[in-house]
Parts: structure tokens; sequence; C-alpha cells
């Protein structure tokens, strides 16, 4: 059976105006591909409401999981919980246990709790709260779309509880073999392994040393042996012992 | 005038299996700031055929540049070159104005060209060459599309190349000023601010310290004169000297 694929939406102005470099990409990228789900698609897109709704539309329909980071703050600019909502076409309001939740975050509890910061309490209907261990203020998943914070300490955490809920595949086995050879000198015999090895996702990845220029072949898989198979097959096309 | 707006395509499964961090997306945003041109989606894709046309023509129709990154090397995994000609439906094959520039990266010239290089001079007919100042390979642009390297190195000395030949807009002027409250406290007198000066962008970012929760209002507009009216309005509503 083929593994759950995902998607992830980064939302926000200060990535794509270089104000602020993303690290939630690499992070999730890394963490899925040790539970065996498949990210195949990442969209970065601005504060717009448009662009969120059609965005989570067109993920959540070709993906089985979606992700997004960014935009459930307090602020005006925060808005992606009210289009996710839109998105799905249902309601969205405060909501008595996320309200509960978020009151924890401060000494005075409820008193805090300002229409700003009631805000992070506004959850579309019959959405799932995903935990935040940092600042409490929760994410949510509508069906298979998972809100979460784009602050990368709280992205995490959020990741970290929702992971174990959802359904994981196989993960991949990689192997890298480094050939001391220009890509331009490993693509031939290379092209040969990879349709041999059509199971298999084989890819090249050049490098310089002092010593010259060199290609890292990295294959991957879900079965072991076909990975390993296919590395020695490479090995002994360049004479690699 | 409004500014030119551009779209970034990333392809690379490297980056979807968290093997590689993408760091063009951060130069490119940077740069294009710069110059006046908004940068308003990023996409990263597999090195999946379908996918890269798929997303060629939702991108180029949508925004007036479309940057992509990655899949231009020699090996059975670089599509893009391909893939981008099939999109327009155009043809492709090696083109000598290509072979010529490519053959200056070797000391033997032709005679360096295997099979496999030679798919780096596979040129859409009528593209423009982009300059490889690192290592001869030239990307090219399809209309308005510019197929560029994923190798950070050489992806930002065809950047180089490029730009001044791209029409520039009305470089941002950006303004942070940094309130000593958390966001949930900023969130209301900033939001009066924002809608006062609906024509510029106006975000807030948190941050951490010591001595506890902060804010950057990030304030960005074209109109220098607008962006520090805005500054002073959100001085003002925080008693910041």
């Amino acid at each position: 059976m083929a593994n759950p694929t995902a998607a992830l939406l980064v939302i926000g102005d200060e990535i794509l105006s270089g104000r602020t470099r993303d690290a939630n990409m690499y992070h999730l990228a890394g963490r899925l591909t040790d539970v065996g789900i498949d990210l195949k698609e990442v969209r970065v897109i601005s504060d717009d409401g448009g662009e969120i709704q059609s965005a989570v539309n067109a993920l959540r329909h070709k993906y089985q999981h979606v992700f997004t980071s960014g935009g459930i703050g307090p602020t005006h600019d925060d808005i992606t919980a009210d289009n996710v909502a839109a998105a799905f076409g249902i309601g969205i309001d405060v909501r008595e246990d996320a309200m509960e939740v978020l009151a924890t975050n401060y000494p005075e509890g409820r008193a805090a709790i300002n229409e700003a910061r009631m805000r992070m309490a506004r959850i579309p209907d019959g959405a799932r709260l995903i935990d935040n261990p940092v600042s409490k203020a929760p994410g949510f998943s509508v069906e298979n779309v998972h809100v979460m914070a784009g602050v990368p300490k709280i992205f995490e955490a959020m990741l970290d509880a929702l992971l174990p809920e959802l359904a994981a595949g196989v993960p991949l086995v990689s192997q890298t073999v480094r050939v001391d050879l220009p890509e331009g000198d490993v693509a031939g015999p290379l092209a040969e392994v990879a349709q041999a090895f059509g199971d298999l996702s084989i890819g090249s990845y050049p490098f310089n040393t002092p010593q010259g220029l060199g290609s890292n072949v990295v294959l991957r898989g879900t079965e072991a042996a076909r990975v390993a198979e296919a590395s020695a097959r490479v090995r002994d096309a360049f004479g690699i012992e």
C-alpha cells in the first residue's frame, strides 16, 4: 500500500518579503519522512484570504494531509482560522474549550483574555484542538487540514502532539553512495541502474571539494533489500569497494 | 502602478524528503524585495513531469515572472527543461549556442561533452539563455518563465545575470517598531493603525527575551512618508519615544 501523502501550506508575508527565513518546511519534511508520510508539495502564500481559501481547497482534495503554518495569532493580520473555515464552508466562533486552554497561559486567567487574545480561541465548528505546550493557544484540525502556528518552536511542539494521531506509512530506507566523479560522468551508468530499479527513487546531488567535483547518489525505497541491491549496483558501476 | 509580481517554483525530491534544506527561496525573496518585484507565491514540488507542467502553467498565467530552481543537470532525474517546454507546447533540442557555452567549462572542450552532459544543452525553441559564470551550463527564459539551477551558488549567479534584464518596480520602504509587549496587548491599537493606513502592509511578529514577550511591528509601503507617518502612530499608541 502506498504511503499517506501530505502538503504544507506556509502562510505569511514575512517569508515572501525575505524578512523571515522559513524553518518549518525543513523540519516537517524530516519528521514526515521518519514516519513514512510522503510530503509531496509545499506552498508559501501571503496573508490574503482568497489565496488561503483557494490553496486550502486545492491541497485538501489532492493530498491525504495538509499542514498549515502561520497566521493564528491575535493580531489583525492573523486570518488563517477564519479562512480555513470559509474554505470548508463551515462556521467559526470563540469556543469554550479553546478559551479554557488559553486562560491557563496567564496568571490572571480569563481576565487576561482581551478582545485580541479572544481571536486565538476562534475555532471552526467541529474542529479538533491541537495541543500547544509552549504558549497554550491551540492549533486545530478540520478533517484532513491541520492548522498550526508559524513560530518554529510552537509549530514543532504542535507537530509533536499531532503526529502520533496520524496513520503512519512505511518509512523510507535511504542509502547514499559517494562517487568521486562529476555528475556528467555519473549520469550514464546511473540512468541504467535507475531504469532497472523503477520501484526506487534514485537521485544524484553534486558536491564540490578541493579535489574536484563529486556526486552523492541517494537511493530510497520502502524495502531495505532492494535499496541495498541498487546501492551495490551503483558501487559496481563505478568500481567503488 | 503596481509592482511586477512573481512566483518561485522549487523542483526537487531532495527538498521534500528533508535531505536538503532549500536556500533559494530566502535568497530570491530578499533580492526581489530590493528591486521592487513582489514575490507572491512559492511552490515546492517533486521531480515529476506532470506536476512540473501543471505548476508552470498555473503560475505563468497568474504572475508576471516565474523563477524555477532545480532539475537542469545531466542526470536522469533532471527533467525540468523538457517539462517546461511541454508546458508551453514548444519543441526542445540540443542547441548550438548552448553547446558552445557548455564546452568552455572543460579543458578538452566539446570532446568532454558526452551524452549525459549534452542534456544540459537541451533548450526549448526560442528560449533566451541565462549566463552561468560558475559552471557554464546555462539556464534559460521562455517568455516569463526563468529556469535556473538548484545549487545555491549557481542559482544566485544566474539571478545576478537575469535580474538587470527584468523591469523593476518601486522597492518597498520598511520600518520596524519594537514594542515590549506581547502581541495580545499590541493587537487592538495596531488594528486601528492598520485600518487607517490601508495602503501599507503592517504585520506583527512576536519575539521572546529573558524579560518577556515582545512584538516587532513591521510597516511596509512604497511611500517613505506614509511609512514614517504610520510608524509614528504606532510609537504614539504605545508611548514609545
